[in-house]
């Protein structure tokens, strides 16, 4: 008996297209699905762009309006992969339609959108509609098999939490003003961008959540030049220069529900550092550190081993017994950093075959909303603690 | 105008037929290709198992006789992905038919294989007819970036070369016995699994060849369990024992047509080292060096910084500027050990367009077969040294 | 003619009278010192315990009162290694009388007592009489050449630091209760232990100032274990347990006197990391990381190399172009923890002789312990910003 | 009661002389030791030089006439820091005259000396004088650790060595030549340099002998220029060239006495490898991994650890659980390349006043001086496997 199929549409075709498509494809050749996604619609508002990354891609239709979608009763699930500014809305008029949902991180660009679309989400599951955030690194194999490691009690009661999301590709001043730098259309900078990465796995590998938190947001180059055509002069340099209305960098110490604190950071000024999410969490009985930069490595001290023995393992997190591991290559053959776009097909296919929730909910996606929101306060209130609630 | 396309039929369907169909499957998605690859014809022997592959890895067709396909016009390459002792035939009788073919590594399992591969290679190409062997670690973007360091003379003269394969999945010597561990079928052990991997990317990097060797082959563990479907008992185990036949660890020094000395080394015993394929080189300028299980990093020594201000820098491959990099994500996501299939789709599909031999050609694979050869005889003999001429 | 001798009284016998006794011996045997130190009088309370650290670590008299060592006049210098809550009663003492002094960090207690002794070591050094206080990190030779690096600019603008001390010695919740968890004895905890350490080499390094903070002190461990000599038992164990009174970890954020912002952290529970501060500082041309479990090692990243060859350099700093290295070892012998100490009685004794202070002055002391203060006060006032001047 | 004393003369005032008095004046400030060390002479042949050395160094006399010291009844040790064509003369007469003697490695220049001196060892052992040839890499905490970790069968058989000793110093060919270029005076290069080390380390760990080798020894660079002073031309440059009679990189396999195999190699030419004695050991349950760069880790791979929770540890060989360690710092602060020295006296110290042979004895020093020599052999006849018997 062949699969049932179910039908996808993306809204988006930049970077996180590329990732998504990247994932619908190929999570059927790898692992078993009980449902075939098929890649039926493209869409995007540029209707020459939308039809080439049809074809760079592979989906079956390209389409300029995403409303359309909403009205097909055979689209049977919404992949949004546009800016923040327009997630609220689209992922609540497919879920309303009937649609599942799996929406780019952050959720949205406010914590009101995040909490409307979560109610949305809430009300939909009733159904067996399902939506998923997309904090993709709740994928890759290391990250889980940490979160099993703290489950099983391994680093015994948590005390110390350290995670830097580290970046450098704003370290040129002169670089140029684009859409991520304009908090109308970004939200945030680094701390939605990354930071919220950052949170996103912390919470999700400790079983904990961010309670308060006491922070800074600073911009640290507060004009950049404007390219020509964002001036009207098309391709040309330009002598005029735009405000960067975001954060450069996020500081901040957090609470979590535990107990325990967290220093958390963002940046994109880390000259030298390219994508080095690292992460490092210190217990009664071990420790647990990884980098994003080596994400086929974890290293875990095991402070029950012998006096003498002790010392950081430096797991590679390619063995058969590693979560999604088996399905892919033989021992030791790494994977990348767009793999987790797979297994985040194959989880959410198998939460809807099994009317299960997929995680991260938006439930949980406007729950790290509102801890970036508390940090957003807590900066203009001179650092002073800020509830998550 | 629509690209040429180009039907692709693959025999084999294990460990490199997936591989090697992600590739296929990849390419287009990535890169602009001169022709498009059409996933045709997938062929195994066992009917039930090759229809299986064909829906897995996502091919139009399955076929059980290799045959079969030469006598077909419409099979224009014919990707061979079969244990070593089928290489020669398959190969040989595609390229007289026209049909460009790739062939997994080691080329051959004799040298006398290897080089009426490599002159029917050289008859073909007269006709634009083109043969390339699976060396896949020619295109990890690091080895190619290392590469061009050694050719831009970033390392000055060539010294000395390090060179280990290191893996341990035969460290249990009561694991089973395999056809890989059978030298009538897998021609050698270590040697031509992995220890040619070490001499192809060498002589990759170096631009130059190993023109001579010593060294021993050695069987660390002669008996191993057969398993119950081996001696007619199922799938259940059983107490026989099978002989292996092949090398578990490869030793070998190798002097360059460049005058420097090399070590090799071969193992699947080394605990605790998963893929290890560990490179380095020392010039009279600088040095290079390299760690598989760590692919998206490359170490460069430059001799020619300021005293003191000297040390290997641990250059990110994951940039713009490196190979291949800028066409799947942005700066600092790293690639996994699969990409280098799909690049390998890229260059072959481009040298088929311009008429341009693609690399490693047959040529250069029996070439690593001879010396593979070399350190056979240099072992049956004492370890004297041997020529690879 | 033989050098000028100068007589060293240390006060102090425990961990860091083993240090400095270390450096007093040492120094002359490795440096050409224009003044040689003379390991004269070792001072304790307890006569048969000094009488024993006397002969142990090669002091030509022991002594149990130091006010005596102030009334004479063969005494030129006082090395002050006893608990922070007696420094300032030996250390302006000893400089009233004409003596030099070196006393461990951190300076003081309080910041009044701090000023107090900055004030009586800027009289002092009028006449000639210097005061350093013993931030040996100082000392390590990859933290000069950092410094050096910084000052060169190689690193551009400052942008962001990251300091963390990473400990681990009090993970066990049932280790004892010690003078050193007793703030009326140590003044506070991890901040003060080893967090000054970290703020002190932010400060030396980047040649800034740590201007405010934000930060929060949290106990983690509140009562602990009494030894039995402690509840008048004799050395067995006992029922009882002590107040833990000082932090178990220190977390804050500074703003530099150039601008830039750093996280700074200090903690005795990071399982596993035994002796780490790590720092890192990203400026606009370059970045810099160092961590002291590697402490032979400098990372240095430079952003005007070439793009796609750029990458952090471990540089081992075990050169002869790097500071005081070339007295002791040929090129890659590396130096231990202690050697710091070494180079401190180096930099000291140089500086007496020339009539120059010696680098940190105790007004440096007392400014890393204004910021420990504000640290403290900022904690207690909900982590608002505190200004350390 | 106090201790015994011992006078030591040392021979010889260069790099090693500068360890040896280290090693001599440190150990008793840290160790208690069952007889003390009397830093009573130190000897070479120019008067003015050695008198500076003696100054330096903290000896008592200075002397120019080694054979002196054989007569003098005062003199109990003597401590051989000459280059290796002295060391069998000076440790012969030495011990046939009653005094213990400790001997830089490599033991002699030849294998005939090394034997005589092995021979006399035994002599006056009979009588308990002792002779200790300096391999002080025995004294590096983490080596004993590693040979601790063996023993105890935490790796189970071993399967596989790997030893390299990669050193950069002679990179430059236009570097000047000296004595340790020239065969009459050094006896081989980096063969007898650092491969003694490498030797030395695998057999000590192991508890294993290497029985036969297969290698090849090469001159890189075959002439250099002579500094003036070699030429009578005082310190200005030369254009004149001496012969490079020495072998600059030695690559050797060897069998050890256990049946493993293993690769040796010793260059120092390996650009950007300052001191990196790398060694590594693959058994059948675990693996070690060592590297001098980083002396104070060592890397265990535990292979009876979880499936998917095995990985090579990153010991800090720190704490006072490892050998030697405890009467130094407190947990985590590293130790330096000197340290060794004073190690070697404490076990030199406790072996004499116990009556124990200390390891290594020149038996021991004589059979590393065998290996040697069959590389040199095997060299010689074309790689071919020559017996270390």
């Amino acid at each position: 008996m062949p699969n049932r199929e179910l039908n996808v549409a993306m809204v988006g075709y930049g970077f996180m297209g590329a990732a998504h498509s990247q994932g619908w494809r190929t999570a059927p050749r790898f692992f078993e699905l009980p449902i075939t996604p098929r890649m039926k619609t493209i869409v995007g508002r540029d209707a020459a762009k939308v039809e080439a990354a049809r074809q760079q891609f592979g989906w079956e239709e390209s389409e300029t309006d995403w409303t359309k979608l909403i009205e097909r009763d055979d689209i049977h699930l919404i992949d949004v992969c546009t800016p923040g500014d327009t997630h609220a809305d689209i992922a609540i008029a497919a879920l309303q339609a009937g649609k599942h949902v799996i929406c780019e991180k952050p959720l949205a660009n406010t914590v009101e959108e995040a909490e409307r679309m979560a109610t949305a989400a809430e009300e939909a599951a009733r159904n067996g509609v399902y939506a998923m955030v997309g904090f993709s690194y709740r994928r890759v194999p290391a990250l889980i098999f940490a979160r099993q490691l703290v489950r099983e009690g391994r680093i015994g009661d948590l005390r110390q939490v350290r995670a830097a999301y580290l970046q450098d590709w704003l370290s040129d001043a002169e670089g140029p003003m684009t859409w991520r730098l304009d908090k109308s259309k970004a939200g945030s900078g680094s701390l939605g961008d990354i930071g919220a990465h950052a949170v996103d796995a912390v919470q999700f590998i400790t079983g904990q959540t961010v309670e308060s938190v006491s922070g800074v947001l600073e911009t640290l180059v507060k004009q950049r030049p404007l390219l020509g055509e964002q001036v009207g002069l098309g391709g040309t340099a330009s002598d005029e220069r735009g405000e960067v209305t975001v954060d450069d960098v996020a500081l901040f110490l957090g609470r979590l529900s535990g107990g325990a604190l967290g220093t958390f950071e963002a940046t994109r000024y880390a000259l030298g550092r390219k994508n080095a999410l690292r992460l490092e969490f210190n217990g009664s009985k071990g420790s647990i550190a990884f980098d994003l930069e080596r994400m086929n490595e974890l290293e875990f001290y095991d402070g029950t081993d012998a006096a003498g023995e002790q010392g950081f393992r430096r797991i590679l997190v390619t063995e058969p017994e590693h979560p999604f591991v088996a399905k892919w290559w033989p021992t030791g053959h790494g994977l990348g950093w767009e793999h987790s776009f797979t297994h985040q097909v194959v989880d959410f296919m198998n939460g809807v075959d099994s009317g299960t929730q997929p995680e991260p909910s938006f439930a949980e996606g406007a729950q790290v909303q509102r801890v970036l929101g508390a940090v957003e306060r807590s900066s203009e209130s001179g650092s002073t603690w800020v509830s998550t609630k």
